[in-house]
């Protein structure tokens, strides 16, 4: 069994040692420098938790895992085109720092990349393999388009919000885990068990991030607390502080949300003094503790023998305490 | 055996059955509107006709056929939105009948569809459908990143032209055949001999495309005469009068290359009578039937029996005459 620290480093040398150039070289460029932008892997290193359970020769799942990060990548940079964001990660996104006709042909190479990856299985294994990604991949899109279609949108439910987050976030996190467990031969059950525990951790990952982008520890977050408020994104906060602030909350919420010009820092702290008065960080403190406590469930209908499963557990608790 | 109206008849009723409508329907709206461009579908076309060498239950073939198809909506969708081009085919662009989010992600909704049909074969041809297609989209890839390119560039030599036409329009009719030969479980040579048929055929198929944009007869071509002179578009033609021409007549071509206000009428009329002072149409159909002749010397290396693969002349003479 490997370690938390024995798998990052793993799938970190990967993928330092990949250079995906090929001419032209300006196709390949934006690739290998949108897969050096020191993310946390968290997606790869499911794969090869998941494999791990069933089987020791991780070396066999390295590909597959790597191609998921680079669809993940690809759906960031594509994302990021479509979203006129100018930073990723602290660094310029690949439609600044190139342009944007770089932006989406190189993310269509990346994509095709990510298929070339995936395919390193077992024949057996193959057919699933590539319908469970096109699924997944297809359910990304389907999330992103509705996370665009909501923006223009005061009325979005709860229940469409989750809907969202778990196409456009959750569903890569089960799919992760599942090609891991595929790809290992795991059991029917098994697969199907990793899968609904990657949707479960998966949403309270996104979750967890919409709270930290507000109550999280600036210095530790790595991101500029306040950014999703600065952009009107519908999170989970917005949405709920919309569904049930008073009158007069809500008239100010959405007074903030119209005007065009703004002090930044002024609106951080006016939007956040309303969620605060509103009971938002509970609120959201309770929706999180709840997938928490959904993951953990879920995890106890996978059947491997708990020394092998442990891991998954500390990913939990990755999660649950990561700051940044 | 079937003619090619027959297959064409086949192609279309498939066509038009599909309607890619899930929710959310403003993500799969524009990938119905493109299939429904009254194209040539010759690739599909060639993917029937390719396993009808070898088997006669072509609607085995169908869908992986229609999904070569969807494949190249999907690359001329994201062409579109690089090139701005406004419209396609005598209708409105996606980017700018919806927007450039709109494209951007339908047309990555497309290809993650296009995998979803091309996967449709016996489980002993899966990796390579998978491999080959994938070789396929990628080199697509490459071929728009050198269009994009030269279009900077007053330097372009004949080979890269054609290397890059290879890439951005032969391998994919090439790749068409080989996928119909694959799952039709054709011998190896063969499987090869029909990728090197299909890779004269596109370039063929992408000079005359060149030749016919000023010679065309605009009754019959289907698009405005003059559309590649009017963007500078760096076409076999442009790229051979700028390397034969005179001083004289390089000057003047060069100097409409770089007017950025003019009269099309004039411009169109004074780059094709430089063309006619250089001879260029000569040229130009003297490589249109170097890779006529090619083509048809090809064909003789692929073993099937006469009757069967005799519709792939007929392919020849179909692109020989087209006039749109």
């Amino acid at each position: 069994m490997y370690t938390l620290e024995q798998l990052t480093q793993i799938v970190k040398t990967e993928m330092n040692r990949h250079e995906y150039v090929e001419e032209p070289y300006s196709l390949f460029e934006p690739i290998t420098y949108i897969l050096q932008n020191g993310g946390k892997m968290i997606r790869p290193l499911l794969t090869l938790m998941a494999y791990n359970i069933y089987r020791d020769d991780i070396e066999k799942a390295l590909k597959p895992a790597i191609g998921i990060e680079i669809f993940h990548n690809y759906t960031l940079l594509h994302d990021d085109v479509m979203d006129d964001a100018s930073l990723r990660r602290g660094r310029p996104t690949v439609h600044k720092k190139w342009n944007m006709n770089v932006a989406i042909l190189s993310g269509d190479a990346a994509a095709i990349t990510a298929y070339k990856h995936i395919e390193y299985c077992e024949d057996r294994y193959l057919r699933r393999a590539i319908d469970g990604f096109n699924q997944v991949a297809m359910d990304v899109c389907k999330g992103q388009q509705y996370d665009m279609e909501f923006e223009t949108r005061n009325d979005v439910t709860e229940e469409e919000y989750l809907r969202m987050i778990y196409l456009k976030t959750a569903v890569l996190i089960a799919g992760s885990l599942r090609h891991g467990a595929l790809i290992a031969g795991a059991p029917e059950e098994e697969y199907n068990a990793l899968y609904d525990f990657g949707g479960s951790l998966g949403l309270l990952f996104q979750l967890q991030d919409d709270y930290l982008d507000v109550y999280g520890d600036v210095s530790e977050f790595g991101k500029n607390i306040g950014g999703d408020i600065l952009e009107n994104k519908k999170t989970y906060l917005l949405i709920k502080a919309l569904e049930t602030a008073n009158p007069q909350d809500r008239a100010e919420l959405q007074q903030w949300l119209s005007r065009t010009s703004f002090d930044p820092t002024e609106k951080i702290r006016a939007v956040t003094a309303i969620y605060n008065r509103v009971g938002i960080p509970g609120i959201a403190q309770q929706k999180i503790d709840y997938y928490l406590n959904k993951s953990r469930e879920v995890f106890e209908k996978i059947k491997a023998p708990e020394d092998r499963k442990r891991i998954l557990l500390e990913m939990i608790d990755f999660i649950d305490n990561r700051k940044k």
